[in-house]
């Protein structure tokens, strides 16, 4: 399996597209993981707006370059408006990212509605091995959000989502693994932290709909996102020990990233 | 009276015993307070889901190690999520813990919400001097989210509250007092600036009811948080400077309590 | 036309009067800018507390000093909560702050909520430059919640609204400029990387209704709030690189500024 790197030329060319085109990203997410998701994609240049106030969620999807979902948003807004918003952005051409935060934690209505969001072909959807594996039909094994299989665990899994929506499908992990069903790829790298700092996972998902709003097709997008996540987190990693100190420099190395 | 701190046995296995059971805690809390709550519980090892997303709030707390519920969170949902919530962690045997925010500060409606959920038998309650005077009936005193009150002159209102409710009551200040309402013991240190860093008392609830998730005692696991926090608070507080780099420390010392 | 900073006796005279009197001040605001928010008010020893709350909506709009309303908030509460609110804080004298936040984006029904609200007489209006040249008629050029003017450019209209509302009006970029509708204050300085820093407006806006709630008149509040947060922000940018650090040092020094 090819593995990709920060130190690959067509990720760092991707990545600098983002801050070149400061692309308008929507997103709705929940209101942990808000301020961490927004902040990394001003991070790198992106534009994000964030929350379904009024009519945002009819107009802000069609204006967007790129939108991400994360469906534990529904602790604050109601299932119509997640459907309004990838109907939205799904009619408008807007490549959309689902992030199915937590679904195969033992909440059968809420995985049933994480699953009827796929009607609306998101472009990517990204998330840990649990919620992987129970999107794609497994059996559920997710502790809260937390994930008790490994991303490696994940990979038979999310090739065959990927097939059966079409979509480009990332697990987060020890290893990342990316997939368009035919070809996929490993992000190896990262810190083990990321999984200590709440909003991680969904920033990760801001920052694919982010890469994809600034002209990259979903499969280089996702590919772009997670190399340069993985790269920040071992620098802020490299020079950081507790978990509140790694989580700032994770934003800052993302800042410096083109630096 | 007895004091407690870190430097005890008890205090330290019983820590050690989250990041060992790495338990799943469920809480509703308000979305200020919700980002650093969870980075506390990752911190310290524990699994966190916070919000009334869909079904998560029939199936979570009955799944989970222990609950806490911060009922300023009724900004983002309605009393019934919060009754729904107390409820099902009553009948499913999981300790929770009430955080009752603001009550006394002149909102009358909240109030008797408040002390509506005391019903579904709390193993834990924490908040400020004010607060706990307010909920045992005393004269409100708060100002909004803030103590009027200093944490000593809630000595006597918490020992009550113990006794009438069957709940450990825990008062933050300059010293903490925990009481079952026949033992009390102080918990001296932490440090000024707790004050200044929203959500620290929130997120000592949520603390509170990961160290009930991993098998500790309402008791020990309320001593147990308050002794830790105070710990970490004061190696935060010993190399930072201004109230933005405490929080972060805070959330350092707590990742690297047990290292 | 005059310019002012942290230097001026005035300024530094009213800042330190929040920590004096230590006002309490509520607000609604969105929960991607909630937490910064908090913490700024607390840093400079205001007492916030945030969110609608059960009846908090209509208490302590008016047991409050100050009251600040950023319309995002709408991602979690109703109109009606936002309407009570200002209708209260306008009832009962307290002075309150509108933060119009990406009106003029492309969302029409929630531009016209937003604008209904000045019938209800804030004493502070703030925001970017799109932000104020589409509250006062112009063309709406926001992108998101991002400007895509510069605060040079919204001179005009935020005189105009200022004469037509009876609000002191403040638009902030590279330079921020105040006016009551007849005089206009410049306030250089602040650091670029508050662009890059999700809620740092939405912050700035607290702090005005701090600095309201204190006793300043509308006008010196807007001065002593700006200059205040120029002030930290260059301070905060000598000492940082990233934009996560620089996030965190802000909140410092402000807690730092009067020591």
């Amino acid at each position: 399996m090819e593995e990709i790197s920060w130190q690959d030329e067509d990720v760092r060319k991707g990545f600098a597209a983002i801050a070149q085109a400061s692309p308008f990203v929507y997103g709705l997410t929940n209101y942990i993981a808000a301020n961490l998701s927004a902040n990394v994609l001003l991070a790198v240049g992106a534009g994000p707006a964030i929350g379904a106030a009024s009519d945002w969620t009819r107009t802000f999807p069609a204006g967007a370059g790129g939108v991400w979902i994360n469906t534990a948003g529904l602790m604050s807004s109601i299932e119509e408006t997640f459907t309004e918003v990838a109907r939205t952005a799904r009619a408008a051409g807007t490549p959309w990212v689902l992030d199915p935060v937590a679904v195969g934690a033992g909440a059968a209505e809420y995985d049933a509605f994480v699953k009827s969001l796929l009607e609306f072909r998101p472009a990517i959807i990204r998330g840990n091995a649990s919620e992987l594996i129970a999107l794609g039909g497994g059996a559920a094994l997710g502790k809260g959000v937390e994930t008790t299989a490994s991303s490696a665990e994940a990979v038979d899994a999310i090739a065959a989502i990927a097939r059966a929506t079409g979509a480009v499908v990332a697990v987060s992990g020890p290893v990342d693994y990316i997939t368009d069903g035919t070809t996929t790829v490993a992000v190896p790298g990262g810190d083990a932290r990321l999984t200590q700092v709440t909003g991680a996972g969904c920033s990760l998902g801001a920052l694919c709909a982010a890469a994809a709003a600034a002209g990259n097709d979903p499969f280089s997008a996702a590919r772009i996102a997670h190399a340069a996540y993985a790269a920040a987190a071992e620098r802020a990693g490299a020079r950081t020990t507790g978990t509140g100190s790694f989580a700032v420099a994770l934003v800052d190395e993302l800042s410096l990233l083109t630096a």
